[in-house]
């Protein structure tokens, strides 16, 4: 049985991380940390685990957790974890890092887009960046996994195959994104407000959003080459959900078939990627509660792009799922214990 | 391996089924009936079920159906389920009627609230009611089950046991309900149209809904006496949930201890129902996607009333739930197999 | 032109009237009071106000104002407009109250249900309650005005003729009312961020919501008994719009021409009450955005018991509405005047 | 007093088409034609409109209307208007036309993306592309007025100025477009029901929407060149809004400053387009039940591309409310009168 500690378990990803792993069989959950709950029953914060979840939250002391645990989970602000590991914490448990502070190899990029100085840059370097799909036989032997964001991990797995394969012209690419509304946390602020969401589609965060820099590196290992781009993240009303439409040039005349093949190429065989059939464009809501990408496209010839669509559950395979994900090819199970979850419609 | 089959899987209700069965370890789902998309490829009705579900939709062939599975699911309109069932097919397999069909033990009750003719009045009488929790021994030798209706097993749940303790004056009871728009299918019909009920409450059915009979009998047999009573339903922008609101005078004095003494007594060992916290009350949401029953109640001194409220998924526990609940007592299986489902939040 | 002076503009019912009053060919707003914004633009809060509202927000200086303009509208939490009033600022302006300060006759059943002592307990007495079409003669000479809160505008003007002419069992009385989420406000709080409120519905309050003796002493008088009565609100996922489900017995048998025929007496001449035709429910989305009433009710001969359902919006007729038709009456203007908004659908 | 007439009153263009020439001065509407609801009465069909609108719904009879008002509005299925329009008709009223028939120059362009061949070509050429703010003197003498598309106007607006000045190079203009549901129109079909829309989002129509040709054509004209671009509609889980975001090379370097002053020569005389102030981002709600575009933009120096970002409330300027101006244009009417709609908050 793998004990797991949670940093940060009553905002919204940490409270998924909570749904997924009550279910998971090898594992238990040890340690419910939330700062602003101590001490009261974590069934009182979210009411969906009465009778299900008996503990109650602590505080948020990593040095003591990683005697107790074989891994935490911070599902924390931005420079939370970075703060609190250590040399020692990390020779007693995995570390998987909801937070972006150890997804981004260059410190000055991260410290230039974040607004925050990294205090832990040593385990930069050592740090694997959790997008499964990609970097899978890394993450088995990692102790410390950055798990990726979910506008990017959306945004990667949707371009990856043709960015590999050279099919795009990266300095045409242009993401435009739109996610629901748990993407913005559970802290109490105006804009998130029902009233302020609701009846409303806003772009923001225009040409400076964080998940920008994430992205390029991602694409740029991909492709061989610098990638710049532009991505638009949206806020829509409703719950769950990133959808990601992306454009880009094609590099040569290509058919629907050969892109298929392509993606065929990365994705036939793994679980959570569902290359869909011709001409269906993924949906937000095919795949929510679940772990999957759903990934379509289409050639246009008149401009003579290619537009890609994929959509993810931004709380599942953009946070806690793909953190489990990370966690069981950490731990040697079986990539989908506990993820085989079927996405619930309507 | 229970061989199940789905006689109108691609409403919502039929929808539900497939989702739990799918991950039900005994069952296997052999034939998914659908007379709107016979021939087409299930997962292109129902897109979440891509790379889940390859089978593709059949014809409602109950005959031809009853010799290849030994539970027959009939998520179908009124009056289907009766038009079909007989002798010779109860003799090979169990039905799990989702449809209102067999719930009133009453025929001209049931001819008169549904408006048509009973085709098959004699098995009425052999048909269990599939409330489990109340119903359960009958369930488990049962061949024929009438699946209760969504806003009645919520209303029923709700009040059951003051009913049948006498705790309450039956005549003065009044079920106000509220349900998420799923329940009204799939049908293409305006009223159901995204921009009509988003941003609108109504009610509908005022002292005339379908339902109430059904509530009525139920109650009636709690309570030792004839029951009639006040059963509004509401439709609320939201895809599931129902919120049962129930106000009726007290017959004696009791303080809050001994009302939450006689819930408990009822369910206490009950997996499914969960009878909330001091003053805690029930939301749709906290029960999502699950087959919970979440309770709480407020005695009013002022007025000498209790407000009970009852918060179920009206897909799961209000149907496919208690279905899939109904199946395993039927043959034998743990009661909560395939049922674990954690509420999704948010 | 008459001045306007608003403190609390940029609260959701500020914000109404704000939009309201811009469109009132009368009146020209002077002051936009709040305490939160002071010296940023008000378009800057409010950006549908972009290009139309040029000021900037003010500090609530009621002393000063008062000086300045004709009218003061206060939409500002319990106990403020209480303890700033005086017989100076009422000698030079008329005052409408959006909160609940002046409402209650009984200056003990204000403080045990608002929890706060009520610091001007001298001008209660002289406050008229402006629910315009009970007491629109009062209205028309008051220099306090207590407009009416949301749920109970809804509440009482559903039952109001059938609690007049002695057709329904006050102690019978119960109202069943569901909201949009504007009512509980733009302060930032968890449980109205958009993720609690979506996909949700809840009951809150419970016997305990302070708009029950505001409803059970106009019903008084309305009845010429002393009512108590159970009131239970709903928070809905939708931004606007009050829906009351209103159950009592009858004192007598009646047809639906009777009961039309009380209706019509009290309301047929009123302008911003609907009463709809046979069986037809009233529903939020058919007054969203304007100042009716639309009310329907339904006789229900099997239980002895009429079922009343009043639709509003709770921004409009519930708040900001009523008080221009307050203030329309009390400066002689048209009552309708800046009030006759169109539905808006969808 | 101008009388009008509406072919497809029923729809939601149509009913919002009702709901603004209702409270307009110069017009009374003497024809509410409805195939589907003849002789039923208008407000039954849309309830808000009980006790403001009393007519019933009559037939599409052209001919017989013609002799009756002094202009119809077309809000009909594409091919309609073309083939009851015919010279005797325009000599005695001017047509307003909501849908397509009119909008695109090239007959086998139009045949080719809409599928149906064209039965009145030869009015064509004298039919005017009602986008006021561009072909505002045009419109003045027009008989037949083509009203253009929500996604069309919505993207227009934003790009006009910077195409017009040869600022974005026009090859590289990619439009992702966001709506909401009521652009789907009141029929009934399973992809608009509440469920299937609420918490979703997904791109359709994606390289083959109907709208491109007529963005093209219009674009083409103001940078005089041809233009060939991607746009990719959305639909987005709430009743109304457009939101375009819109991604173009710049052609040189240029400074916000710049950019804002090409906007303001276009519009800063506009009544209805607002371009916001420096880094605010438009938000459909802002200008929800308006006839408002607001308009914003971001440099993004790092990809020398600029983001144009655009929202209006598709059934005002994006239909009825533009209908409504190009009306007032034509009849020689204030160009706002019935149209200072205040947007509605929340």
């Amino acid at each position: 049985m793998i004990r797991a500690g949670i940093i940060g378990s009553t905002g919204y990803a940490g409270g998924e991380l909570v749904r997924i792993l009550t279910r998971h069989k090898d594992v238990e959950i040890k340690w419910f940390g939330s700062r602003s709950y101590i001490d009261q029953k974590y069934a009182s914060v979210y009411q969906n685990m009465f009778q299900i979840v008996d503990a109650v939250c602590m505080d948020d002391n990593m040095d003591e957790l990683a005697g107790q645990v074989d891994v935490i989970f911070t599902a924390t602000p931005q420079g939370l974890c970075a703060s609190l590991v250590n040399e020692e914490i990390l020779s007693k448990v995995k570390i998987i890092d909801l937070s972006a502070d150890f997804r981004i190899k260059d410190v000055a990029t991260y410290e230039n887009w974040y607004g925050i100085s990294h205090k832990s840059p040593q385990f930069i370097e050592e740090a694997v960046y959790g997008l499964c799909e990609i970097n899978r036989e890394d993450v088995k032997k990692a102790r410390l996994i950055a798990n990726p964001g979910c506008y990017t991990t959306c945004s990667i797995l949707t371009a990856y195959p043709l960015a590999k394969e050279g099919l795009i012209d990266m300095s045409t690419l242009i993401i435009d994104a739109k996610s629901g509304t748990s993407g913005a946390g559970r802290g109490a602020k105006v804009p998130n407000l029902y009233c302020e969401v609701n009846e409303n589609i806003k772009a923001y965060g225009v040409a400076t959003h964080r998940h920008t820099p994430e992205i390029e590196e991602q694409l740029g290992y991909a492709s061989g080459e610098e990638v710049v781009l532009n991505f638009t993240p949206h806020l829509v009303p409703m719950n769950r959900g990133i959808l990601a439409t992306e454009y880009a040039k094609l590099t040569r005349e290509v058919s629907y078939e050969e892109v298929k093949a392509v993606y065929d190429k990365y994705y036939a065989d793994e679980k959570f990627v569902r290359v869909l059939d011709k001409d269906v464009c993924p949906e937000t809501k095919w795949v929510e509660g679940s772990n999957y990408v759903d990934i379509g496209f289409k050639i246009d010839t008149r401009t003579n792009r290619i537009i890609m669509m994929g959509a993810i559950d931004n709380l599942v395979k953009g946070a806690a799922g793909q953190a489990v994900q990370n966690m069981n090819l950490a731990f040697g199970l079986p990539e989908d214990e506990g993820l085989n979850l079927v996405p619930m419609f309507p």
